[in-house]
């Protein structure tokens, strides 16, 4: 009997250094004599049978994989629903398991992404079919349960400090006779450590940026212009970080693009630091400038952490791992020993302990008046921006990063009804 | 008789590498034994007389200027105008400088810099005071006439062509569920250079920019919304660089900010960007995303072009030999011998071939439909992407960026009146 193979698919955003996990997962499993497929557009190329055959790719491709930001096989913003609404779907994975000898899936995304797998997981039981289902952490915006961090925030917090100094050097060369007011606009839907990750830019907020603006604490148009106000006084500039999710007293999202909900049911957003930059000119009259760095943040593989690609590399192995020992409904997630210095290791996590839950900033890492970071947050944040990982330039100057065009597999099944 | 000072000011949008040309200045007149002033906020601070003594900076104080973004000593948009307007204010100078004995006046701008050196050097004359000015060149916007190229401008195109290339990576592995279109805003007010060297993310409009919006080209909406639905269609998503520029046919810019004009008369702008993604989302009903780098497209020092690095650091020592030899209104600039391999030397230029000229894109670098750059805009500008310049990283992740307090020099005249 075959050991079977393993299916491997990404869901949700993707980030600097996923595709370093998926180079993880193919390491680890060709050691083990296992192949991986790849599913293509993460669980729609499952339900598709739309796979990739990662064993054609070559050792010097899986190296430049774990250089290359975005996901080369493909992620999707796609949710499946209970048992009971979408059983047809999940049966059809089951089928196409069944076809490709798929005895091994491990998921790499979010908290709904281990919601997903496990219900795959109850599936396969039910219908008796053996199947080992492996949750792999990964997300920018940091807010899984259990895991201390998740792979792909330290490069984005990174990204987000060095910016943030950047620009903030700018600004207060430039102050006197142009912009006062820079808004710096992360990401972090419901949690702010992106926005938190900017205040690692400088030791402290006399130096950008000065305000920063989670959405774990309310945000009042009044208080901030006044705190905006003081800044200009005191440094002759002021630099601001916003969360895109910050909301009013009334709970509505500050900006509100308009531009609709995605499939988990996620309002797009978009517009924080407009809205408060238009705020800040026509009420405090000063000259302001925005930035929105957008999906810039999350697939800066350039200026990657070497803690963070250490991380998304380690989750890989280790989820491949736990497949072979059966450790059903896991997910390898990092533990910290200690902070200074970074000691840390890979345990083993239950999924339904990570499942649809969301990890917001504790309270302890945010300032008595709600505008900065504390000591607590350094401690925790640095570690997670530290090393770089540079990827290999080529000589035009551009980074070397990997542009397969894999073949999928012949399907074995008829095409999916839904389709 | 002693052989005088040098005043070195910065005038306009600071850079990734005008502080390596302020390090060259210092560096090269060290050796000839000659001090630099370095006045705070450019011209403001001649004249107001608030001038750095640069002598007290360490040589590792100077070696860390040169790989910090943004102006050290400060930089101001601040025009002088006529001789007759501006009389005083001239005149102001002239008094400051020989009350610190400066017999070089290095003005580190652009083209409207270059206009104020010559205006300075025309007023010393008619008042008998022996003093050669020197122009430096630098803009991120590359549109100073007589040079090959502008420091400043090879870094925020490498950061351009990167961040292209990166986010381009992120949505083609999103597409299929989540964004279709991204739109990329550059700076360029008037010259299109920075929107074309996002062209360099990849080798073919097949790959991420599938199109770039020059200033140099009419905007038309309803072509362009066409050719958005074409490569949607045709790849399954679309990126698109634009320039902040871009106007329609009737000569407006395509999204005024509102924010008013600079000292320079030039328009503040800033939302190009969202203004194409709302038409996209609209008339096209894609989903859409922007990004504005804003002033991280120019601060970005921690993905500095080698090449940029050493034009910054050559017109900088050039600066002050042309000085020394008293070529009084030049202005070292990069001449191109060949492309490939990139050759490169420093000549002097005259400052009133330069003064308030404009170089755009010539017609022979931009496609024929108008989107994307030639084979002969590669070639120009891909050796100025070349090579990387990191900067030193400290144990925390950060970059190494100097922060000098520098104190003002004693005063030895009476507050300038206008104050």
């Amino acid at each position: 009997m075959s050991a079977g193979n393993i299916l491997y698919a990404q869901s949700g955003g993707v980030t600097a250094v996923i595709n370093a996990t998926a180079s993880a997962v193919i390491q680890e499993a060709r050691r083990h004599r296992i192949n991986v497929f790849a599913a293509r557009n993460g669980i729609l190329g499952a339900l598709r049978e739309e796979l990739y055959d990662t064993s054609i790719l070559s050792y010097a491709d899986i190296r430049l994989l774990a250089k290359t930001p975005g996901g080369v096989f493909g992620s999707c913003r796609v949710k499946l629903k209970s048992l009971e609404v979408d059983r047809k779907r999940y049966e059809r994975l089951i089928n196409v398991f069944r076809a490709h000898d798929i005895r091994y899936f491990l998921y790499n995304g979010g908290n709904d992404s281990a919601d997903t797998v496990l219900k795959v997981s109850t599936i396969a039981y039910e219908l008796g079919y053996p199947l080992t289902c492996i949750g792999i952490p990964k997300t920018v915006d940091n807010d899984l349960a259990v895991t201390d961090c998740c792979p792909g925030f330290g490069s984005a917090a990174k990204y987000t400090a060095i910016s943030v100094k950047e620009a903030g050097l700018d600004i207060s060369a430039m102050a006197e006779t142009s912009t006062k007011v820079f808004i710096y606009e992360t990401m972090g839907r419901h949690a702010g450590w992106l926005a938190a990750s900017a205040g690692l830019a400088n030791p402290s907020s006399d130096l950008p940026p000065h305000i920063i603006l989670f959405p774990e604490r309310i945000f009042d148009k009044a208080v901030f212009l006044k705190k905006v106000q003081e800044c200009v006084t005191r440094y002759g500039y002021c630099v601001v970080a916003a969360s895109e999710g910050i909301r009013n007293a009334d709970g509505q999202f500050v900006a509100d693009s308009g531009g609709g909900k995605d499939d988990f049911g996620h309002t797009q957003l978009g517009g924080v630091a407009s809205q408060l930059a238009n705020d800040v000119q026509n009420e405090l009259k000063l000259k302001v400038h925005w930035a929105l760095p957008d999906y810039l943040q999350r697939s800066a593989r350039h200026i990657a952490s070497k803690t963070d690609l250490a991380h998304a590399l380690a989750v890989g192995k280790y989820a491949v791992r736990y497949a072979l020992k059966a450790k059903n409904g896991s997910m390898p997630v990092i533990r910290r020993h200690s902070s200074k210095p970074y000691r840390w290791d890979i345990v083993a996590a239950k999924l339904s302990d990570i499942a649809n839950k969301e990890k917001t900033m504790p309270d302890h890492f945010i300032s008595d008046d709600g505008f900065h970071i504390t000591a607590a947050a350094r401690d925790y944040l640095t570690p997670l921006i530290q090393g770089e990982a540079w990827p290999d330039f080529d000589r035009n100057g551009l980074p070397k990063y990997l542009q397969p065009s894999l073949p999928i597999i012949n399907r074995r099944l008829e095409p999916f009804a839904e389709e």
